[in-house]
């Protein structure tokens, strides 16, 4: 197997080395935009059976996965499937990765919640808007803008998701009812009425915890399929593997064996998930307006309605998406191209919205499966949707029985992996600054995520245009004055670089100051201009300024500025020396070959 | 009279070396907050002649100015008076510069006329709310923020601002009336009525304009007084100075005599300033809600009203009086305290809105000529003061007859030194990216003055940012592979350099690759995390990765991280020793008393 796999990378990998390729209809780059074109051709037969094994494993996943999600989002559970496998077949074309699995997603879902008010009609507008985003970012090679987004932003948002996601369910999970869904409220009322918990759903909900925990604990623990193995030993192995693999269909099918128990019996003690709309989705545009029984919502206020919705969930895909397909590309040693990453996403959420997708996104949990199950190319998303397609067609009138609290132990056996209550010790250890971003990005997330991300990374920005305009600067006082920034110089920094210059001339008894630009590798106008106030500023005070170490780019600058006084040395030593011993000769060492008119424009007073 | 100034510099200026004082009540404290008990003491009789004289000349400048300014505003003409006195009084207790004058300017007054819609009650209450956000700004100390407005924005700026304000007297100077105020109307209807131009007013126009024109010139050639002058030469280098210095007043003087003259006559070629309201403004609270005849504007309305100019009048007007500020310590050798000149003007503004002032800011034109007129302290100011108030008391009647034309002569000729053409050129030879701010910030603010400075302020930071997060980085292919990148690491730069070392690493043939941190000075944990990332990657791919040249700190927070495979040396010989002489030892030179506890968490594979 592992062999197999190697092969592709090497041959047909969807990625191998199209980085650099940039004509828009070489073969190249068609393979690059359709990276299917390089695998299919060299398809096998071994890679058909791992691919089917794998998109069945992850089928069987998605598919209660996909349920439970829709109940987090807010939406009827028919629109989990729905959005379940769009993704498989557009990946299948466009994917730069062999494992990533697009899909509903929890965290994307709660997002849908917030900015859909439990409405199909917005969600489903809202994932074409999205896929149109997306889309444009990926044309516009916009995907630089999640550089943006700091590490210590994305742990605040995800952490704080993973609660509220973890929390939401709780009222699911003990068959609470009538809880209201904004987070602290829902939080108070949990509370409230803890008395009112049904044991039936309790039970059954925390039975399908420790049965999902057990066997997820025993699917790392199985050992990797070895031709040497007896056969009796690879069946079992093979059912073992199978089973916690499964486990989420497993453990959801035993409570719906259990409910429908109950009901032939005609006493039912858990909250089922009830009605489930039959069939495939209808093929249609997504509805640009929306019809109640009152009124007519236009298009126009549709997208005033979900607001901030319309930047949160596009980006947050992406960032999802992204993130997934490096991390995997990562372990399983291939590259991806993020921006075709991008393009494969935005596709995916704009056909997604004609057959009633929600906003989707690349799956972590899921794609690990994949992974896991040892998928050879995008190919295993083909049996994972063909698997969700056909659930839609013949086992609705089953998912009637699937109790609510059994979902809520999915999701949250899904989610608690998610919290990483580490990152707060590890900021603390490596640098206390970044926790700035992440608890502001936590804190205002249970607030409003859009809120929470947009003060998370402002934060994060004016962390770095501090440093850029508050430069380090080391200061040594010896026979000249020494200034040297410890970093580059931009347009904020020249005042106080300035203010430091003076004051520090002005208290060292060395007429002379020396500033090492060592670090600078370019500047600005105004700091051009600076610098040109600071030589007059200390030729006033009697204090000769000269500039040591420039990179080429701003001498050439400063030259081409023509600073009256403007002195530089290839050397500190130099420097000290023409300052010292003989002040009569000129600057050593001037740079002759690059602007050689100004040489003998130095101060000569 | 240069020996008297420099002495005041030496012995009691007000800003000689307060800056290291931090407690809030100490005596040097107090003097900090109050200047002038730093100077006071040490008055003289000569100091007093000095102050008398510039105050004088100053006034004499500021009394037509303020009456120009007053229609840039489209205020009435008293209230330029009325803004022209307190900005005196409080410098004289807090300014730290004796060549700073406060008072109505140019600029000011344009964006006063944006904002307040030509109606005063909205000009006074904005002259108090910009002197309460200055000086919560100085109390903050906020005035840091000054910094991101980058030079081409300020040029930008009022280049722009020079143009509008020069097309806008166009239509006083030929005399054409029932002009629109907003500037490409306005352009475009002056040019309309071009056929409309008044014969008198466009001749007084223009003979004022060159009246002042060629005093001004013969200003710049008034020989500096001296002992030895035989008396008569004195005399009349006197009398040049004094017409020259009074120019404005003069040449105003003569238009509105000439008027007065026709007036006599009965018959008048010139539209004249007309009734300015009487005697000194009425001390009272600034008008907190507006009623006219149809209506009550509340506060809340009001502010609504003025928007974005909240924002742009209290932020334009510390700019401008910091530069002025700034710009003459600079020439006349004494330091300002930039948080000191915050309070003084938003104090002034703040006091002035009690007395029917609008905003007001640093005149660079009047400051220049309390400069050239020799002035020693801030008492100079005490002297414009007076005079203004005793033109509003005694002088208004008189007002009525100046001519409209002759006032914008006076404009005109005020603000033409502010245009810089050649700022254009020299961004093209200095640095041609700083043009994109400056072009944007001068197009837009033709149509919206805040848009043009906020979106020239936002391409400065973006292109600041870019070069932030896309690092120049050297990359030198010998025995193994050098890469440097040419300035700080910060989060935004971690995901391409990771993308770049990986493309680098696997291009050559070098199985090592060395990361030179010179000019990294420190690092956050989005980027730390992208090296270990980056690390790991290199490791799957038989790449090793090995750091040189790091700062303490930076080394430090990579130690404390703990990454796995992290190694470093001092230098790059030493890297390059243990690469491949002796791939057995270990690594040299680590800082041993740093963390000594990780000296042994080497990767060993």
């Amino acid at each position: 197997m592992p062999t197999s796999r190697k092969a592709l990378g090497q041959a047909g990998s969807p990625s191998s080395s199209m980085a650099t390729d940039t004509c828009c209809c070489s073969p190249a780059s068609l393979q690059r935009r359709l990276p299917i074109l390089a695998w299919l051709p060299h398809y096998s037969a071994q890679w058909l059976k791992m691919d089917f094994i794998a998109g069945l494993s992850v089928g069987l996943t998605v598919i209660p996965q996909a349920l439970a999600y829709a109940e987090v989002a807010g939406l009827p559970p028919q629109y989990g499937l729905y959005s379940a496998f769009m993704g498989c077949f557009v990946y299948f074309f466009l994917g730069t990765s062999r494992d990533v699995t697009l899909g509903p997603t929890a965290i994307m879902s709660l997002l849908v919640s917030f900015y859909t008010f439990h409405e199909p009609a917005y969600a489903v507008l809202l994932a074409f808007l999205s896929g149109c985003i997306q889309l444009v970012m990926g044309l516009l090679r916009l995907g630089f803008l999640l550089d943006f987004v700091s590490c210590p932003v994305i742990k605040g948002f995800t952490s704080a998701a993973t609660i509220t996601i973890g929390c939401g369910q709780i009222k699911n999970l003990l068959g609470l009812q009538n809880i209201p869904r904004q987070f602290f409220l829902q939080v108070y009322h949990t509370f409230l009425h803890i008395g009112e918990t049904r044991l039936g759903d309790a039970v059954l909900g925390l039975v399908c915890m420790v049965l999902l925990l057990v066997l997820k604990l025993l699917r790392d623990h199985v050992p990797p399929a070895h031709p040497e193995m007896p056969p009796g030993v690879r069946l079992s192995r093979g059912l073992v593997w199978t089973a916690t693999t499964a486990r989420n269909a497993l453990v959801v099918s035993f409570a719906a064996l259990i409910a429908y128990s109950f009901e032939v019996t005609g006493y039912q003690p858990f909250i089922l998930t009830g009605e489930t709309a039959e069939g495939l989705p209808p093929v249609r545009t997504p509805p640009f307006s929306l019809t109640t029984a009152n009124e007519t919502v236009s298009f126009t206020e549709m997208v005033q309605n979900m607001g901030a919705g319309l930047a949160v969930v596009p980006l947050m895909g992406l960032l999802e998406s992204i993130a997934v397909a490096k991390a995997f590309a990562s372990q399983n040693n291939y590259r991806i191209d993020a921006n075709q990453e991008l393009l494969a996403i935005g596709l995916t959420n704009v056909l997604g919205s004609l057959v009633s997708s929600y906003p989707v996104t690349g799956s972590f949990g899921r794609t690990a499966v994949n992974a896991q199950s040892g998928v050879c190319t995008p190919a295993g998303g083909l049996v994972t949707g063909v698997l969700v397609l056909l659930s839609l067609d013949y086992l609705t009138s089953l998912f009637y029985y699937i109790p609510k609290s059994a979902l809520a132990a999915v999701i949250i056996m899904a989610v608690a992996p998610l919290f990483e209550a580490k990152i707060f010790r590890t900021l603390w250890r490596v640098k206390r600054l970044d926790l700035l971003p992440l608890c502001v990005t936590f804190l205002l997330c249970f607030w409003e995520v859009q809120y929470g991300i947009l003060a998370g990374t402002l934060v994060s920005v004016f962390i770095l245009l501090y440093s850029v305009a508050r430069p380090k600067t080391q200061v040594s006082e010896g026979p000249v004055l020494v200034l040297q920034p410890a970093s580059g110089l931009h347009f904020p920094a020249i005042e106080a670089l300035r203010e430091m210059v003076l004051n520090q001339a002005l208290k060292a008894p060395a007429r002379c100051a020396v500033l090492e630009c060592t670090h600078v590798s370019s500047i600005d106008y105004t700091v051009v201009l600076g610098l040109g106030e600071l030589l007059e500023d200390l030729h006033r005070q009697g204090v000769n300024l000269v500039f040591v170490g420039l990179q080429v780019p701003v001498l050439r600058t400063l030259l081409a500025a023509d600073l009256k006084g403007f002195q530089y040395f290839s050397s500190l030593e130099e420097a000290e020396k023409y300052v010292h011993q003989d002040p009569g000769t000129q600057p050593y060492n001037i740079c002759e070959d690059l602007v050689p008119e100004h040489k003998v424009a130095l101060l000569k007073d």
